[in-house]
């Protein structure tokens, strides 16, 4: 019997017997499952059961001609399969009768066979047209509004680097030699110089606005251009810039901050040395006041102290050394001096040496080098003299202390962390606006004829992949932007460990974070996230350094938990643990904290989404391991454990530390800005973000809170099954979200995104 | 009066005064310790009391002349601070004393000093002679005995590429540029193939030696020399000459595999298209045999369904191309072609279309392209037949089941997943040795004359850091040798399914932990780990991708996944989930597993190191995940989820089962090695490696283990516990461990070991 020959009601079966044979593994059990529906369909005329079951033999499949003829009638219908619907097969083969009288057709019979078989798109995409759902890309929120809410009041900052850079010279482009790469960037720098953006931090006087928030948005947005652009940026504007800015006076200021704020002057900041990484207090290089002509002499004391991975040393014409100034036999502790290298004609001054450091991991477009002096002798006014002078042959200092002049002068340093954190950031939500969008456009599995079903960001693994990070990414930004707004408000005098401290954990957190994102954003983005053209490559090798540089992230969280144990009494760089002892031995019995026992089980969902519980639950593992920590290091002592010892003891405690209070630091910020939004929708959608933060990163921690019995083993796969459910929540938000960090397009118009 | 007046009893305070003035931090308190101290002291005479006392007021520093004085004290006793006793400055000053009476001094007085003020050594580092101690560098066991189980019976294969890679040939450059590092490598490529090392997975009578361990063994060693080397020398033999090898037959061998396997006909593996990274099923090129000229011809169906990724695709003389098989009309499935792409003057021949793929991430040594083909026509011969062939103008195969033939198809790659996992743990060894042996050389703060008191590698932080994952790069070692052990064991036609599994689930663990720890590494070196010079960059770019080429992570654990579901009873590479279904259904309450509550708490310290907990603790890790998701997934069918959906709401659980259960894998391995060795000290010290694997494996998973109430809140604490101080206690071993990998001096002896 030819097959187009059957009723409508025996036809219907056809594309599953198309499909079961195609797919070939049919067992005894699953062909009883079909025999039985068609056995006991009231529609089928008598011939037509007969035939149908004898093609649901078992070993017996159907003969080649027989395929033909079912394919020849499943394109005849010119249907399509949707997967929107329940029981797409079924559909599908319901849609075969000419008038749409399903009550004479046995479509609840094709269901429990889709079912019970688990047919599924994979098994019949290759053989039928799918038609793919529209996915719902309306967003809940206006990106302009959330891009609005990120920018804060600097739109206007932002927009002129946007429109500066339309240039095709800061188009991005694949640069592998570095010869090439930083002369490309050298000439994007003289750019951004001419157009005032590298003096913003200074004063008016000097071309400036006094405005290092600005500052800082410039240099997120050059990132986006090209992490060595930033860097060199940095480089010149905020560290050697910034040094004769914030360490220098008036007669410095007066003499190179116009030149060097516009790029006509390029210099270095000479600080670290090839065996002083982190300890600046203990730097080799000398400079010593030579009282017979008044002149400070700078000398490398042996051949390995040089200074080294100095960002513009090939290019600089002056740099910023910093060297213990012996006075008169009197070593009165690190300053600053500034030191020409370099002549009109760009040849080394005598006694001056400089290698290359040569081929980086990332960054190649800056020229790092190594810097040697020999007997460089520079007029003592060269002195950057903001916190200690030479007048008259004698050393003095309005800040008595040495120490106290010491972290004065660090602390003029913690601005550029900020802008490092905001960096890496920046390249967070770059790497998530390429993943993001891929994954909204890919299909795995897919094809263009036959179309599959799944995009990959509906995969829950890739959800939990970057969700998180996209909202954690939100986060970050607002607490580097309150940071960065606080530390601009103090003055160069002004106590700054707090906020040091403050900066340090934010700094520590944005950094690694980055590194993460941009590395599962590479993953997720497959073989495609491997290829230069599509820029993850530079991302990921660019910023590994941003861990490391301004302070590597084990020190200074080590730092910054000094501060919070000691609630912010001790200077911040300071090395040792007396001030931190003291403080802890007096007071740790107080900082026992206990919590509330009726919250460990709750599991209402009002509970779990509210920011009060976030904010405890937050605040509770900072208060906790602060007092741990406190009762750890007093019973060591009570053992003569000496203190430096007892500190070694707590590390990665302290380590901990200093992440919960930066993570702490991150949601009041979210929590701040939350409060201050007057847009509902936008307001809603940083709720949602906030949310998604705070419970992922309790998640992250639950092995901890479930030791302490802050959360009860029922709450903690709650709160797991919480995050899955929000992060899902958030797909058809997801591309509104990236669009508004308001990268320009031409740098996502990447080869991937075609 | 001057201070050398002062009797020995009175000297021994002027090291503590010169250090308390000289930090100027301090207190009330603090001196009225001191204070106290000189009071009681029955030793010193009643004027030395009051002259040291007068040195004593808060807010009079001494005048800067008694500081020269005290220094020029100090020095002239000539002695030296050891930091090994217990309080170092008491000890340092009571040598003060000609004779060693110390009867006659206040040593206790200035012990209480030292211990009240918390006085460290960064407070004096800078002012006196410090000796760094001693360390203990004698390892507990013989690396060399180490080496030789880690080498297994392939000492001699290692020892021929060691001998080979000497060549000048071998030596590992920076090389940014790719047309001069993809001649580099393949000229290295060229000499690895005429020594015979490309060959020796094949038989004897093709110049190999039947042995795909050796073969594995090969590929990690040029992993030391360049990892684009290990990937070309894996596409060239491995992929290129494994499919001429193992889906070829005697008439493919005979004319190609002696060739190719001397490297003299490069070949490549055209697998992978734009569209279809993941899903080989779906392939969109065709070959269509041609019944009138007895030829099978290949096209790109459209321009964007081209081979992509392709390695040596710009040096290959042919391809292996994999396409869906079209004899009269029928398609037979993915089937594996040779085809010549260029001719003997290296012009490609018609209809075949080559781009590069650019630079990459990494592996820029490696020559990736496009390939296109439009009507390229190849004799019928040319079709790999091992598994399905086309004879008399029909086609027919051993295998009938269709989806059979393409799971077994599919099989002969896992070996190359394997050593794509050899190969990221080559990495990790390589990272591992560079950031260890620096480590213990490092020291933080430190300086050439005032040498400060720890070197980097006794911070907890920094053994918590390196020491897990030392250890679980040993393991992970042994598990893919025990793994390619029992691959190259089967037959082409032995059921794999089991073992692809365990492969899928190694392969991910290994090549995820790979990329972490040399990240890891790279921060662990600073500044140093981010110069190209140091090699970490070049091992990190190039490791990236192994986490998605040979299959992407995801994909393979959710594949690992279903086989552990359903026992191994599923196809490896089906994507269909009906077969997992059935099993599930009818067997997932057998699946039910309970633990043994006399262990939650259990801490004593034999418990905790016995390796019947650690494997009790991984095996019911993953029979409790197994129970658990077959449990979610009945739930989901008896609301009627389709079978799709079902699987999409437990992908991360499934994740997190496939890692469960190859990080099992490893542990069994590891408990397998440890009971065949003989030599004692190195079975003891395989135990340890053993213990610190799997119990900072369980801490990784602490949250989880707390959930199920599988660990008490105080077990989980002792193990941490219990991992820091196994950590440490690993100190003396580790430059021993990491030598023990046995990675020729010429590619570890980088400048930041100088």
């Amino acid at each position: 019997m030819v097959t187009t020959d059957l009723s409508p009601a025996a036809q219907i079966y056809i594309p599953f017997l198309y499909i079961i044979w195609a797919d070939g593994l049919l067992t005894a059990s699953e062909l009883s499952v079909i025999r039985s529906v068609i056995s006991d369909d009231p529609h089928l005329r008598g011939q037509e059961k007969t035939i149908l079951l004898d093609w649901l033999h078992p070993g017996q499949p159907p003969a080649e001609t027989q395929f033909e003829e079912w394919k020849q009638l499943i394109e005849l219908q010119n249907a399509s399969i949707s997967l929107e619907e329940e029981f797409p097969l079924a559909s599908f083969s319901s849609r075969f009768l000419p008038e749409k009288t399903s009550s004479s057709l046995n479509i609840q019979g094709l269901e429990k066979i889709e079912y019970n078989l688990g047919i599924q798109p994979n098994q019949y995409k290759h053989l039928f047209t799918v038609d793919i759902p529209e996915r719902i890309t309306e967003s809940s929120f206006s990106e302009q509004r959330m891009s609005k809410v990120l920018k804060g009041k600097y739109a206007t900052t932002i927009k002129k680097v946007q429109v500066l850079t339309e240039n095709e010279l800061f188009d991005w482009t694949i640069t592998k030699d570095k010869t090439f790469h930083r002369q490309k960037v050298s000439a994007q720098l003289q750019e951004v110089g001419k157009h005032g953006l590298g003096a913003v931090s200074y004063s008016p006087d000097y071309g400036g606005k006094s405005d290092l928030q600005a500052y800082g948005h410039i240099f997120e947005q050059l990132m986006f251009v090209d992490g060595s652009l930033a860097v060199k940026f940095g480089v010149q504007f905020g560290l050697f810039g910034g040094s004769v800015f914030s360490l220098g006076t008036k007669k410095h200021h007066d003499k190179w901050l116009n030149k060097l704020g516009q790029g006509k002057l390029l210099g270095c900041f000479a600080m670290t040395e090839e065996r002083h990484g982190s300890n600046v207090r203990g730097l080799k290089t000398t400079a010593t006041y030579i009282k017979e002509n008044d002149t400070i002499e700078i000398n490398t004391p042996s051949s390995r102290d040089y200074k080294v991975y100095i960002g513009n040393a090939l290019e600089a014409k002056m740099a910023t050394v910093f060297a213990q100034l012996i006075v008169n036999g009197t070593n009165e502790g690190v300053h600053a001096i500034v030191v020409p290298i370099r002549d009109e004609s760009h040849n080394l001054l005598p006694g001056i040496k400089v290698e290359d450091n040569g081929y980086k991991h990332g960054l190649n477009g800056v020229d790092n080098g190594k810097i040697w002096f020999d007997s460089v002798q520079v007029p003592v006014d060269h002195l950057l003299d903001q916190f200690g002078h030479i007048k008259d042959g004698k050393y003095s200092s309005n800040i008595k202390n040495p120490d106290k002049r010491f972290f004065t002068t660090l602390g003029t340093l913690a601005g550029g962390r900020i802008c490092v954190g905001k960096g890496a950031n920046a390249a967070a939500k770059l790497a998530l606006t390429i993943a993001i969008k891929y994954a909204l456009k890919r299909r795995q599995f897919g094809s263009e004829i036959h179309k599959s079903e799944t995009a990959i960001i509906d995969y829950p693994t890739h959800q939990m992949r970057l969700f998180p990070r996209l909202a954690k990414t939100y986060a970050i930004h607002f607490a580097l932007e309150d940071a960065m707004s606080e530390y601009s408000a103090l003055g160069i005098h002004d106590d700054k460990r707090k906020l040091e401290t403050q900066i340090a954990a934010l700094k520590s957190i944005a950094t690694w974070h980055a590194n993460q994102t941009v590395q599962e954003c590479r993953e997720a983005c497959g073989g495609k996230g491997y290829m230069s053209e599509n820029r993850i490559p530079d991302l990921k090798s660019d910023i590994d350094i941003f861990t490391t540089f301004e302070g590597d992230n084990y020190v200074l969280l080590q730092l910054a938990a000094k501060g919070v144990l000691s609630e912010f009494q001790t200077d911040f760089n300071a090395e040792h643990f007396t001030g931190v002892i003291k403080f802890l031995r007096r007071k740790w019995s107080d900082l026992l904290v206990s919590y509330n026992p009726i919250f460990t089980s709750n599991i209402d969902l009002s509970h779990l989404y509210s920011r009060s519980f976030h904010m405890d639950a937050f605040s509770y593992r900072r208060r906790r391991l602060t007092f741990s920590i406190a009762q750890r290091i007093n019973n060591l002592f009570k053992k003569r454990v000496k203190p430096y010892q007892a500190f070694l003891k707590v590390q990665t405690h302290m380590i901990n530390l200093a992440k919960a209070y930066g993570e702490e630091l991150i949601l009041i910020s979210m929590h701040k800005v939350i409060s201050e939004t007057e847009d509902e929708d936008v307001k809603f959608m940083l709720k949602k973000l906030s949310a998604l933060y705070a419970l992922s990163t309790i998640l992250e921690h639950k092995g901890w809170y479930l030791e302490q019995g802050y959360i009860s083993a029922k709450k903690s796969k709650a709160i797991r099954q919480l995050v899955h459910r929000h992060a899902q929540q958030l797909v058809p938000d997801v591309n509104a979200l990236v669009n508004a960090f308001g990268i320009p397009g031409k740098y996502i118009n990447l080869p991937i995104m075609s």
